[in-house]
C-alpha cells in the first residue's frame, strides 16, 4: 500500500492550524499532496498546501465535499463533522483516526464510559443532562464540570467549589468528575498503525498556566520513577489497542499525590504535549503520525536530549497585528528552536508559537527555558 | 531589523528545487512569506509558497519583475541573472548572497583568480578562451577542463588525459587546472551574517559517484586529524570573510595525498554536502542560511551524532513517473530519515531525494547507510 503513496497520495487535513502546519512540514518529506479545510481564511496552513479551502469543519456537506475525492483524511482538531467522515469511510476514503474514534472522543461522557468499560483508571464521574441534575449529583463539591462536547484548550471546563459556582455552572449536557488534587499532570503520546504496531513516546511532565488553562511548560524526559513511567506507558498503549485507533493518540493523565495514575482526557491527533519531540526525540510526533496513518513501520520514540517546550502565548493586554519581542536575544542562546505559527493576529493567551530548548544538562535546559519565557513576548 | 521580519517579510527564492524546498521547511518556523521563481512548473517548491512563478532565472526582466516588490531575495542556484539582482540591490531590495558574490562565483575563472589574489590554496590553473589555446597550455595533461560558466552538478567538467580527449575538449571559454590526485574530497559550509559573525559547520568527507560526478555518500563528523579539520575550517572562514558574503557558503576542497588542502569550488547557498545537518547537527544548514540572511545570531553548528547522507538518485535505465522501492523497509531501520523532493519524473542520476542515517556508533551509521543504498531505488 505504502508504495502508492509517494507522489500521488491526496491527503486531506481537517483544520489548518499549527498542528496541521507542523504535519505539513514533515509531510513534505513524503511527497504527499496536502488539502486543508479550515473556517479561517488566514489559517496557518493556508499557503503551504496544494489546496486550501475555507469552510466549516462541522458542516456535513462541506466536510463531505472536501473529502470525497481524496485518498485519506486526518484531523488536527476533534471538533469536525463525524457523520460526513463516516459516510466518506463507507465510500472508501481512508479516515485516520477513524470516525468512530473521533465520535467517542468528541463526547467527554462517552470517553469516560469507555474508560470505565475498559478498566482504565480515571476519576469517579457522573453524566449530567441538565443543570437541575447537578443539585442532586452523587459527587460532592469541589468537582470539575466539563461540557460533554466542544470543549477545547481549557474552554468548556469549570471548577465547581461553592454554591456560587453552582449558580454559574454550565447548562448543557456535561460530565462532572471528582476534583483530583494531583501532584503532576503527565502525558503519553502513543501511535498505532493499521498493522497493529503500537509505540509510545516517553512520558512528559506538564505545567499549566492556571489563568489560561493551557500547557505552558513541558519537560522531557520525565524524572518520575521508572515504575510510574512504565505504568503510564502501559495505560496509553492499552487505550490505543482498546480503541484500535490508527494514528496518534495523546493520553493526558494525572499523577495523584498518592502515586496513582488517572486518565484525564484523550486527543486523537498530534498534541501540544509532543511539540518537544521535533528536536528532543529521534522521531517527532508529526513524523510518527504520518508513519501511523500511512501504515509504515513506527519510528524510534527515544529522547535524543533533554528538551523543554514552552508555548508562546499572546501577552495579556494586547490584541491585533502580532509583533514579536526578544527573538534575536533568544536565538543567541544555545539550543533554542523557535516555531512561529504564522498567525497574523494576537490576543491574550492565543497560541502564537512555541519554543523548544534542548541541553545535555537538564537543569540548564530548564533555566534557559525560564529565560526564554521572560524575554520572548508577543504584543500588538 | 529582525523584528520587522516576523510575519511581514516577503522573501523571494530564485530556484524552486530541493534546496528551496528545504529552506521553506525551515522558513515556516519564522512566519516568512515565500515567493519562488523557477522555469519548471512542476518544481518541488510549487505548492509550498505564497507565490510560485514560472519563468526563466537567466532573463533580466523576469528576475527583475519577480524581485522588485520583495524585501529580500536569496538563491538556491547560482545560474541566475546577476544584472537584475544588481539593479534590485541598487533599488533597495536586500539580495543575499550579494550580486557581486554570485557574479564572481558564476565564473570559475574569476573564482580561481580570487583564490590566487587572496592567498587561498588552490590547484595551479590557466584561463583558456578558445580551444586552440589549449594546445599551448602551460599545464601538462592530465588536467581538468571546466567551462567558466554554467557548469552544474558535474556538467561542464572534462578530464583531459589524452590526445583524443583534447579533440573533444570544450570550445567555450574555460579554466584548466592541474589534475589533483587527491586522497579525499572534503567540504566545509560556513555562514556569515551582515554583522560579520562567521560560523563554520564541521568538515564532512564526501564520496562521489564517478559516473554521475555527484555526491553519493557523505559522512559526518570526519575522522580526519584535528589539524586538517581546523585548517579547512580556517580556509572556509577566511573565504567568507574575504568575500564579505551574507548567507551560506559551501567550500569544496581536496585533501591531497601529501596532506595539503586545495580549494576546489565555492557554492554561495545551501549545499548537498550539508543535508545531513538537518538531523546530525544542532542547527541545520537551512536554518543557518535563514539566520545569516536575516542578520540573526548564527546557530550552534556542532554535530549531535554521527550522520551519513546518501543521495537518492534516479536508477539507470528508468525514465518517467517516479516510483519508489524499499521505502517501507528502510523506515523499519533505526535512525533513518527520508527526504523526498517532490519530483514527479525520474531519469538516470536525477536527485530525487536523500536519506540521512544517524547512529551513535559511526560504523553502524555507515553500514546502515550502505544497506539503505542497496534497498531504496527510484524507478519508473
Amino acid at each position: 500500500m505504502a508504495k502508492d503513496f509517494y507522489g500521488e497520495l491526496q491527503l486531506g487535513i481537517l483544520g489548518g492550524g499549527q498542528l496541521g502546519r507542523m504535519v505539513i512540514q514533515e509531510a513534505i518529506n513524503y511527497n504527499v499532496n496536502i488539502h486543508v479545510l479550515d473556517p479561517d481564511k488566514n489559517a496557518p496552513c493556508r499557503k503551504l498546501c496544494n489546496r486550501f479551502e475555507v469552510g466549516s469543519l462541522s458542516d456535513f456537506h462541506t466536510v463531505y465535499n472536501f473529502g470525497k475525492d481524496l485518498d485519506m483524511l486526518t484531523i488536527e482538531i476533534e471538533k469536525v463533522n463525524v457523520d460526513a467522515l463516516e459516510k466518506l469511510e463507507e465510500e472508501g476514503v481512508q479516515v485516520f483516526p477513524q470516525s468512530r474514534v473521533i465520535r467517542l472522543i468528541q463526547d467527554k461522557g462517552l470517553q469516560k464510559q469507555f474508560f470505565k468499560q475498559n478498566d482504565i483508571p480515571t476519576a469517579p464521574f457522573q453524566l449530567i443532562s441538565t443543570k437541575e441534575n447537578l443539585l442532586n449529583a452523587n459527587i460532592n463539591i469541589p468537582y470539575i464540570q466539563k461540557l460533554r462536547k466542544d470543549g477545547y484548550d481549557g474552554k468548556g471546563v469549570k471548577k465547581i467549589a461553592s454554591q456560587e459556582d453552582l449558580e454559574h455552572a454550565f447548562e448543557e449536557p456535561s460530565m462532572i468528575e471528582e476534583w483530583i488534587d494531583f501532584e503532576k499532570e503527565i502525558a503519553v503520546i502513543v501511535a498505532r498503525n493499521d498493522k497493529g504496531d503500537i509505540s509510545a513516546f516517553p512520558l512528559v511532565e506538564m505545567e499549566f498556566n492556571p489563568q489560561a488553562n493551557l500547557v505552558e511548560f513541558l519537560i522531557s524526559p520525565s524524572t518520575l520513577s521508572f515504575e510510574i513511567q512504565q505504568q503510564a506507558e502501559e495505560i496509553a498503549k492499552k487505550i490505543a489497542n482498546d480503541l484500535q485507533i490508527v494514528g496518534l493518540l495523546a493520553v493526558e493523565m494525572f499523577l495523584t499525590k498518592q502515586g496513582e495514575i488517572l486518565v484525564n482526557e484523550l486527543a486523537p491527533r498530534p498534541h501540544n504535549s509532543g511539540h518537544q519531540t521535533i528536536e528532543g526525540n529521534y522521531t517527532s510526533q508529526f513524523a510518527q503520525h504520518l508513519r501511523a496513518i500511512f501504515n509504515l513501520p513506527l519510528g524510534n520514540t527515544s529522547t535524543r536530549s533533554n528538551a523543554v517546550m514552552i508555548n508562546l502565548l499572546g501577552e495579556e493586554g494586547y490584541e491585533g497585528l502580532a509583533k514579536y519581542e526578544g527573538i534575536e536575544e533568544i536565538l543567541d542562546m544555545e539550543g533554542v528552536y523557535l516555531h512561529l505559527y504564522g498567525k497574523k493576529y494576537t490576543k491574550p493567551f492565543r497560541k502564537m508559537g512555541h519554543v523548544c530548548i534542548v541541553n545535555d544538562n537538564r537543569e540548564l535546559a530548564i533555566s534557559n527555558a525560564r529565560k526564554v519565557q521572560e524575554i520572548l513576548k508577543v504584543k500588538a
